[in-house]
Order: structure tokens, then sequence, then C-alpha cells
């Protein structure tokens, strides 16, 4: 007992030093601005290895400067970090009301105040836990500014649980013996995160709203990528061990039925050898895949190969890459290192010789994520030295970059499918894809997205119902991409004969919408503005602290009242379209609608205004809504995504009954030209003659970058 | 492209130095032998904080040196560790059919090879992902040898999942497109770590089988905690706002109708204030706490007091543990940092003033575990200097130990309930329980504690038919701890009046084999024996490699059958008795019998040898086999566990047809006078007499040591 007490003696004086209030003072951050409303700071010692680094992105400083200046964010000013235990510790403050977006794709909630995730690349597996394909490390304030940590580790975040002891909003204490409203999640006043590192860099974005710090954090990483004109049509993948021929009898059979395509997938028996791969044609199922692609081509059908990294020694490379290789093995697959030049290069000599060349358009780049049961694990060395735990937060990303500057050296656009992401990777052609298959969460996801700087599909593969397939494929096709992915148990759109014509109207309007859907990308990449919008991107949903301290009601300020609720059943698709899908087993739902008048896409009906309206649509159709003065371009319902050389009669429809104007962005639609100035934008102008009536007017440009001929207005509202 | 090139090529000169076979030699361990059978590696800079130096685990080398030298285990000898990125990485070796236990509290399954957990205390939430009360860094090999990470660190553990590409047992490539037998999960060879730290210490226990390896685990740790009598008995929770008189009224409600009671717990309301919490007693509902405890003391009846150890402004002891607590708070309370010795020392002084001092056997000590969303974050600062991460892994167990101390002191030993725990615990005199509630996954964590060195109640709160209520009521009577925790919602144990009498029985049965229970304990004091035991524990259910390459059927072999199917719905208590509960819905199961005869216990009729039997066995009774010469001595009925005075008759049962001997273990009950030799280990003599009858013998001590008067011999099978 005396040993004991005179330890605890000593122990004590040595740390009566230091008091609760008297921890290290934690170091404030010196931002560096970077660029107009950009800061940049470096804590500690940060890693080599960073997303925006692997992305290598090349802010777009000309859509920034459009932005123009902004005062860094007040609020921000009182962050600090310290270092402890070998990991760098943030802390962002926050205030009451405030919500938070980001941290990456989430499938669960849009809202993330009160949430905590270990950011980690990984397949989602049901709980947005910071595991998932994209998790980027940013996160999207309503005040108005972003912040991003630019590691490939994988941090902790507290966004607004952690309670600290004497801060200066420390909430009062309570007895939850008596006190009934005795709360188990105390007020947090902060964002907190572990950096498992010695150091970190931290970007901070401004914006006037949220949309706003969007756009700057997009237009930083290089503004949003622009597919190619195909990437935007719809897509469908073939069975697994499908020949050549096959394919192209299938891909007839669309045609023959009068469902869209405009590109194709092939899983992995395309490869001689895969799980590992070969990366080689079969010599069986494709004696000649030149003249198999050139087939597709004459059809104007592009092509998608699936392919996961990991290479067999069944490839010609794989004696040449395997010094490039790490210690551990996925599916006996040797795991190349893209950090050292020779596997890139190796990978390219290859896969250009085998798939570009020959007239391959994309790739789907399966298994980058995860799971850790054939992943390498994080006990894997790599020869660059780089370890596993930053390997495989980059992994994808780095894939994503490596392909796109293949296609890029081409002067052709690709547009692909991965299962990993992360920061930095708004300028990457890939939409993330997944196994996971919940329709609602697909939607929250497509919500989320928009704040993660990611492209997300939510694919359709199968259903029980022909209503389940009806209402999937209705959302797959105001997404991204527009993909049918049910090579396993090939079910076709016309699958269900009782919803037969009704997919196919949806996929033909989603061929109709082209030109409005390739404009809203070209926001994306020359303005930074996602082309799908959580609602809380949208003017009137961005917190209003006055707005929602008095008394709310649905009918009166239902905006403001939304954002205290997370609203991830409904999205905007560009700047006029609100899609609020339905879901299998329902038959009437609520869409809130932003301030303003809305209007039925199909009618030009009044649907409602800055209120919450409760619809019963019908099976046939997906709602949609447009806003006032929305101005929406369409082609006629092409079954192919038009060639380069092909133009179209355009349809412009206006809503409601105000004059409106937009621009329609138009390139070649295939080719990077449009970053040598070979674009155009063209106004679409509605105004009130003097009788007081709406008339439309253009002036189309006679450009090698336009590719519509007449114009017919539609004013849908009368 | 030219910069590039260059580029590729420099780079590729210097990473051509390092192939894939050509990463640095990871090192091997240099073994120390610690104990017989007991070895100990120190890796880089072990931390300072480990779970065995919290526990300030003593080891029983009386104990360990009953069990003997024994070789360090060959297949060992090939571990490797390295360092990389920061952290340590650890690789021990398998064999093809090994199979691993351990590795912390699991829920789903018992068997762990094939599984990837990353260790960090927390509430359990339904996957066996590491998360969970008692993440023990420990595995047991079928083979007979166990490791042990002795570290406070978020470990990942890769339980046989990482494939090494150049490993010598490095499974066959194969063509996913061609072959239907393709694995997903390609053979590995090891377990693989990663030590987010820059070393660790390594522990081996070697032992003939995996039993023996416990044993050595568990006597290392200072052998398995002995509970006095009171604990072994059953307990109650009352409702949290309940006075003194209410409480008492409830106990006597016990007595009056016949259902045992050994000590009933208080939940948060018998303090002044709680979340946070004031440690001192609510003057209203408990005016006079030591009479009220003299009150219960007089019927034999003990207190469990809960608590958090988060401390309010309320209590006496605030301002002076004030400077020894964290940068954050729980339910804005003050997180004390037991590492200081103020704060231990504080603790002390006002929970033995107010608790020990005045009766309290001991405490339910809750939130030590998580969930994240209430707890301090790994963000969090704490005086002694130790970070947030070892400090969850850590905190459970330090609060045990701590206590623990208390009442040692006071030489009257204690038994609680807690939620979280480590490496170290087996001697401290702790059950773990939690808020899950899923009766199957409850009786696998029965299973997977006897290989974490910890005790599990698969306590019963409440029922939604009656049916439920009596299957969960009977598990709970062959746990450690028997408890009713219904204080919420107040189910009673005749709150279902159509199985009252049977849950009676089972309560009353608990009570009858306390003799068997005590010595069952003794053993995992004695000699490491856990007294639930997995049946992987079992003889004849160890790993025989030999026995299961050959075809096995469920008649001729089932045990080595079993061993490659998870059995975790059937357990040992002690040395003969089975429990094969049956769940809500099922009126019969298969049991799996080890080698050799076994016998229903109710009845002593053969029930099977080395065989899977189907039983159906009515609601009322919960199957229960014992082994051949199986020996159970029993006490009468008793409502209360006897006091220290209190002698009672003996009967011993025995099972089967042969000769057999069990030596039965007493003490006072409830002090530590054990460790100064007062027990006394009595002999249980069956033998056949000349007419080849089965006739006990025994020699009872006369020692104040020893409580029973007569014994009478039962012999259940004739």
């Amino acid at each position: 007992m005396r040993l004991v007490s005179s330890f605890i003696f000593g122990f004590s004086v040595c740390i009566l030093l230091k008091t609760s209030s008297g921890f290290a003072q934690p170091a404030t951050f010196e931002w560096q601005p970077v660029a107009p409303g950009v800061w940049k700071s470096v804590v500690g010692t940060s890693d080599g290895v960073t997303p925006l680094g692997i992305a290598e992105v090349k802010p777009r400083l000309d859509g920034l400067q459009k932005l123009g200046d902004i005062a860094f964010p007040a609020l921000l000013g009182e962050s600090v970090h310290e270092k402890a235990d070998g990991k760098t510790l943030l802390r962002f403050p926050l205030k009451p009301g405030e919500q938070l977006f980001g941290l990456g794709l989430n499938f669960k909630t849009v809202q993330q105040r009160g949430t905590i995730k270990t950011l980690h690349v990984d397949h989602y597996n049901g709980k947005d836990n910071g595991r998932t394909h994209a998790p980027v490390p940013f996160y999207v304030s309503s005040l108005g500014y972003g912040v991003l940590i630019n590691s490939a580790r994988y941090i902790t975040v507290y966004a607004g649980t952690g309670v600290l002891a004497e801060g200066k909003n420390a909430p009062p204490e309570m007895n939850r013996n008596s006190q009934k409203n005795w709360n188990p999640q105390p007020y947090s006043d902060a964002v907190e995160m572990v950096v498992p590192a010695a150091g970190t860099e931290v970007y901070v974005f401004a914006g006037r709203n949220a949309m706003e710090v969007m756009q700057r954090y997009n237009l930083y990483c290089g503004g949003g990528t622009l597919p190619p004109k195909w990437g935007l049509g719809f897509t469908h993948r073939t069975p697994t061990l499908f020949t050549d021929e096959q394919i192209l009898k299938e891909v007839a059979e669309f045609e023959a039925k009068g469902y869209p395509l405009s590109f194709v997938g092939l899983e992995p028996g395309w490869q001689s050898h895969s799980y590992p791969n070969s990366f080689v044609w079969d010599s069986v199922r494709f004696p000649k895949p030149d003249r198999f692609l050139a087939q597709l081509a004459r059809k104007n059908i592009r092509s998608n190969l699936w392919i996961n990294p990991y290479v067999s020694t069944h490839s010609p490379i794989f004696k040449d890459v395997l010094p490039y290789t790490g210690s551990h093995t996925v599916w006996v697959g040797r795991v190349p290192d893209f950090n050292t030049a020779p596997a890139r290069r190796f990978y390219k000599e290859l896969f250009s010789k085998q798939h570009l060349s020959v007239g391959v358009s994309g790739y789907k780049v399966d298994e980058v994520d995860g799971y850790d049961n054939w992943l390498w694990p994080d006990v894997a060395r790599f020869p660059s030295g780089i370890g596993a735990e930053q390997m495989r937060q980059i992994y994808g990303l780095q894939f994503q970059k490596m392909t796109d500057d293949w296609f890029r050296e081409r002067n052709q656009r690709t547009y692909g499918l991965v299962r990993a992401s992360n920061a930095g990777s708004p300028a990457l052609p890939y939409v993330i894809y997944n196994d996971y298959y919940d329709h609602r969460d697909f939607i929250t996801a497509l919500c989320t997205s928009s704040f993660a700087g990611v492209l997300w599909t939510p694919e359709a593969r199968s259903s029980k119902t022909s209503e389940e397939w009806l209402r999937r494929m209705q959302t797959v096709c105001f997404s991204p991409m527009a993909m049918l992915n049910a090579w396993a148990d090939g079910t076709k759109p016309w699958t269900f004969p009782d919803v037969a014509e009704d997919v196919k109207a949806v996929m033909l309007l989603r061929m109709q919408l082209l030109p409005y859907l390739y404009t809203t990308f070209a926001q994306y990449h020359f303005e930074g503005k996602p082309p799908i919008r959580a609602m809380n991107l949208v003017d009137g949903f961005s917190f209003d602290e006055r707005a929602t301290a008095g008394s709310l009601n649905s009918t009166e300020n239902p905006y403001a009242m939304a954002v205290k609720k997370d609203i991830k059943d409904q999205f905007m698709v560009g700047d006029y379209l609100l899609v609020a899908p339905l879901f299998a087993g329902e038959t009437s739902r609520n869409v809130i609608l932003p301030p303003g008048n809305w209007y039925d896409f199909y009618t030009g009906k009044l649907a409602g205004a800055g209120e919450v309206i409760a619809i019963s649509p019908g099976l046939a159709k997906i709602p949609l809504f447009v806003k006032e003065g929305g101005i929406i371009p369409m082609i006629p319902p092409v079954l192919h995504t038009p060639a380069e050389t092909e133009k179209l009669p355009l349809t412009v429809r206006h809503y409601g009954k105000t004059e409106a104007s937009w621009t329609l962005y138009d390139d070649d639609g295939q080719t990077f030209d449009y970053d040598r100035g070979r674009f155009t934008w063209t106004k679409l102008d509605v105004k009130k003659n003097k009788k007081g009536e709406l008339t439309g007017s253009w002036i189309a440009p006679k450009d090698l970058a336009f590719h519509y001929t007449t114009v017919s207005w539609e004013f849908m509202t009368r």
C-alpha cells in the first residue's frame, strides 16, 4: 500500500501542472489564399500522397474568378489543430442551427450534423459510417463554406457530436432522474477530426450559399467532367459469357423493339482470363474485336469493358508488371502499384493496344473499393513505399485519373463506371456504382453525390414486380448514367410486359432531354454546378437562421421547415427539373416545392408554390416539376445518341408565365476541343410581345459545335 | 508528355531495386519465456499503457507450474513483424484446417478464422466487426496455442484472409470465366495484424489443446475471479426512481412468492443527480442508506449500485476531481482520468464513504464502452497525457481494477456488472452486459466469453411471449450472473402466469446448483478453466487434422464434423453440464454430444454418445446433459445464498455407470482469505462395491471454510 501511495503522490505533483482547462493550447490555422474564395493550410507534415495530388487537380481559375472574391468565412477563424499521440486533431466551430452536408457518398441521410464517420474506401454495407465508395473528406455548411481535408488517411469525423468541457457554448448539465427533457445528445459546437498522420492539408471554400461552395470545390478540382454525348444516352450490360454475335443480336433487339441504346457494357467474359485478369480479348468469344466494335460503332453504339486492375499470370504484361505489384494478392491476382511509373506504362501500352486503339470507349472499374475479405489487407506493402491505408483511399481515384489520361491523349472523351473515388474527382469521367440495391437509398445517394463532387448511378438490375421495375427504371433515366446492369439475371427493359411501354417512354424521354442534360453537365464543367442537386443546393433551401427562428408552418414557409428535416427522396436535375420519384408500394407522396411557382412537367399546369404538396401521380410517369421560367430544350425521341455529324430539330419547352432565358451548351460531343474554345452557348430567349404573349427566339450559331437545325417553342403553361 | 516520360524513367530505375519479392525482409520475434508455457516479445517501442499493465495482472505461478512446461509452438517460429507507415505489422502463420477462437466477446460466431476485425471497445451493434464490449486482442488456435497482443490500440486483425503473393502456401490462380469452383476467398495461411503504434508487446501461450491455452492465459492474468457466493445467486434490478421502501417491498414480494433473490440492483435514481452523477444517495428516496442496506443484509440480500463514472457539478468531489478530467464531457459530465492518482483517490474516498462503508456490495458500471455519439471523441485530451484511443480501450478495465482494489482492501469480495473490458480481465470480479437483446446471439456470447477471459450475462429484460420469457430465464440461470434486468419495463419472474412455476423451478435449480457452480468458479480461479465453456474447449472437440481428413459422418464422427461447423448454441457449465437451450419458436433442436456417454440431467437416462441427437424436450425445462461419470453436488432449493455461518445438507448426483471422483471447493464465500489458504477441496468419490453397485463417499473437512453437513448420494442412471 505504501509503495502505491508514494507513487500516487509523486505522480499527482507532476500532473497538477495540467488542469482540465490547462491542456496545451491548440494552434490556429494559417490560411493561404490559393484561388478566389479558396484557402489552404498545411498542418504539421503533410503526407506525400493526397487525393488532390493523385487526381492532379488543375483548378479552373476562369470559373473561380467569375464567382469572384469573397471573404474568408469568419466562423472558421476559430478553427484549431493540435498534434497528439502521433495523430493530427482538427476542430472547426459550428453555430446553432447550422447544417452540414457532404462527408462522401452517403445512402441514408443528406444532412450530416450529429453523425460520426471513419472515412474509409469500401463497398457500402447499409450504414452511413464512413465506409463508402467515395468517403470524400469534405463537408459543406448551410452557412456557406466548405472544409476539405486533403488526406488519404482513414479520418474519423465527429460532425457536431463531441462536447468540449470548457467550450464557450457548453450545454447545461441536467438531471435525468428529474428532468424529462434530459438530452442524450447534448449540444456540440464543433466538427472534430482525427487524421491518423503527422499532418495534413486543409482547404476552405467560401460561398454565399451551399451551391456556391460546391461550385468552388468542383472548379478548384478542375470543374466537373463533361461526358461525351453518348455517355448520357442509355446503356445496357450484356451477360458475361456472351460472344460478339450474341451481343450484336441483343443490340438489334433493343433497336427492333424501339428501346434506345447508346453504349453496351461487356462483363468479365470478354477476357481470356478474369478474376484475375488477362486484359486481352477471349479469342473464341471475340475473334475480331476491332470488327465487332466497328459493327457497333456503325450503329452509333459505344462499348465499355469491365475490368478490375488485378493482373493474371495469363496476361502478356504479367512478368513486366510483377516487380511493381504489392505484397498481397486479390483473388490471386497481383496488385499493380500505379504510383510506380512502369506499372502505369505497362498498363497503358497493353490497354491502348488491346482496347483504345480498336475502339473501346470506356471502362467499368470493379473491386477497387473493398470489401476487406478480398482486397489487400492493411498490412500489404507496395513497391512505391506507399502504405496500404493510403493505397486503399486512392486506388480507385488513381485508376480513374490514369485511364482518363489515356483517352485525353487521343483527344477522345470517355465515360465509365468505378466503385471507388475520393476528393479531387469532379473532373474525372466516372460514375460510381455498387452492389447494394435499395431503391430509396439509391436516390438518397443521388442527393449526397452532389455534395461529394462525384457522380452516382442508381442502376436497375432486377425487380420483384413490374411496379418496382418501372419505378427503378424511371429514376435510372434521371441520373448521370442511365444504366441497366442486368447481365447476371438477364432482365430487359421489356421484361415486364405490363410496364414495357412505360419503361420505353421514360427511356425515350431521357433521350429527348439530352440537350438539357448536356448543358447541365456543361454547367458542371464550366461553373462547377453539380448536374444532380440535392434540394439543399437550391435557392431558398440554404439555411437562414433568422427565417427559421420564428414559428414555421408548411404552408407559409415550407423550405425553412424543410431544412430542419432531411430531404432525401427528391432532387434537382440541372436548373429547372425537380424529380420526385415514387417507390414500389407507394401510390402517393409529398413533394417539397422550393419558393416560386412550380409546374407539372408533363402538363405545364401549376403544381404549387413554395409549399409541400401531396401527389398521387399514377404508375406510368415519374413526377417531374419545372420551376417558373424553366426552359427545357428537347430533341425527338431518338434510339441512339446522335452522331457528331447529325443535326436535329429542337423543341424548347417553357414553363410558367414569366419571361425567361437560358443558354444552351453544345460542342462536338466527343473530343476535348472545347478546352480550346470549340463550343457554343446559345441563348434561348422567352419574352412577352406587345399582346403580352410569350414568344421564343434564338440566334442559332453557324458552327460545327452546334447540332440543332430548327427550334419550335412550346409554351407549356397556358 | 516528354516530361512525364523522363520522370517515369527516373522513377523506374529508383524503384527497380524493390521487386515484389524484394520488400524489406520482416523481422522474426525474440521470444522470452515469462512463465511455464508463456512467452513474451517486445516489438519496437511498446506503449506505456497496456491492458495487462492497467489490470496489473499477477500471474498465478502455482497454477502455471502445475500445468507444467511445454515447448514453444513450432508453427509460431515463423511469425514475423515489421514497421511501416508508423504502424507495427504482425504476421502469424496458420495451417490448413486450423481453427481460431477468441478475438474478444463476439455474438455471431465462435470460430474466427476468415474474419476481419478492428478491435475497438464499443457497445455491440449487431456485427462481429471488432466493436464490442471486450475486444480482447487474443486468439486461440485449435492446434493448441494462443497469441495475445498486449496493446490498447485499435488493432486490425485479418484472421486468415489476406493472401501473400509469394507465400509458400499461395493458392492457385483460377479463371472465373471457365472454372465453376472459382473461390472468392482464396486460401490464406496467416493471421495478420496492424497495430497502429510504434510497437507492441506480444505474448504466446502454449497448450496441449485449446483448453490448456485458455488455462495458461487466465492463470497468467491472475486466475479467474472467484465471486462471493451471493454473486452466484439470483439478482433483480429495481425501477430507477424506487425508494428504499419500494425496494424492500419488491424484495418481500420475491420471498412471499417463493422466487430466490441474492442481490438487488439499484438503477440511477439512487443518486441525487445522475447522467452526470453525484455518486451520493438521494436524500428523499434513500434517507438512511445504511439502515436500508442493513435491512437487506438481514434477509441475506446484497446490493449493487448503478453508476457511470462521469461526474456532475452536484457531486461533492467535483471541484477536487476537475483538474484530473478530460477535455470533453459525457452527457455534460466530466470524464475523470483514472491514470492520475488524485482522480483515483477522490473517487475512492467518496465511494468508500458513501457506498462501501454503509454496506454496498458492488457496482454496475455503465457507459464505459460507447457509443461514439455520447462518449468522448478520439480527439479528447486527458491530463495524464494518455491518448483518447488508448483511454477508450482501457477505461472499463481500469474502473474494474480500481473498484476491485477498494473491496480487496476491505477483504471483501465484490461481483458486479460492466460494459467494457479488455485483455487482463479474468481476475476482475465483473460480468459484461449490454443493451442488445438477441437471445441466440446472447448464447453465442456465452460461448465466446470463454475464449476472451471475460464473463457475460444473457440477462432477461422483457419478452413478447411467455414462451420467450421462460426460454430466456432458463439460460439466464445457466450463466455467470443470473440476472433479471427489467427495471425499465417492470417484468417480474412471475409476470407470465402460464410459465411462472417453470421460471421458479429453473431459478431454484440455479440455487440448488450453487456448490457445483462455486467449484466451477474455483476451477477458474485456481486452474484457469473458464466456468462457461464453448464446446470447442471440450475434450474431443479440439481439432485433429488427421481425424477430419477422412470422410466424416454425423453418426461415427460427430465431433470432428462439428469442428467444421460453428457450434454456438450449446455450451458447458463446468466439467460436466452441457446446456442446450431452446429459443422462442423452437420445439426441437439438435445437440452435439462429445465423445463418451451423455445422460439427461433430469432423468439420468442415456441420451447418446459422441453423436448428434435430435431432442423435443417440451417447454418446461432447459435441456441439460451430464457427462459419463459426472458428479453434481447440490443443496436444497434455498431462496437466498446461504449466510457464511449457515450449513446445509448436500445431495450429490452421479450420472452414468462408471466410477468417478470430483473435488468440491468451499471457503468462507465472501473474503479473500482463500488467498491465505483458507479453503477446502473435498473429494467426492464414487466407487463400485463388491456387488458392482455404485456407492459414494467423502471425508467432510471440519473447517470453517466448509458449509455442508451431510451428504446423500443419488445415482441417477439405473
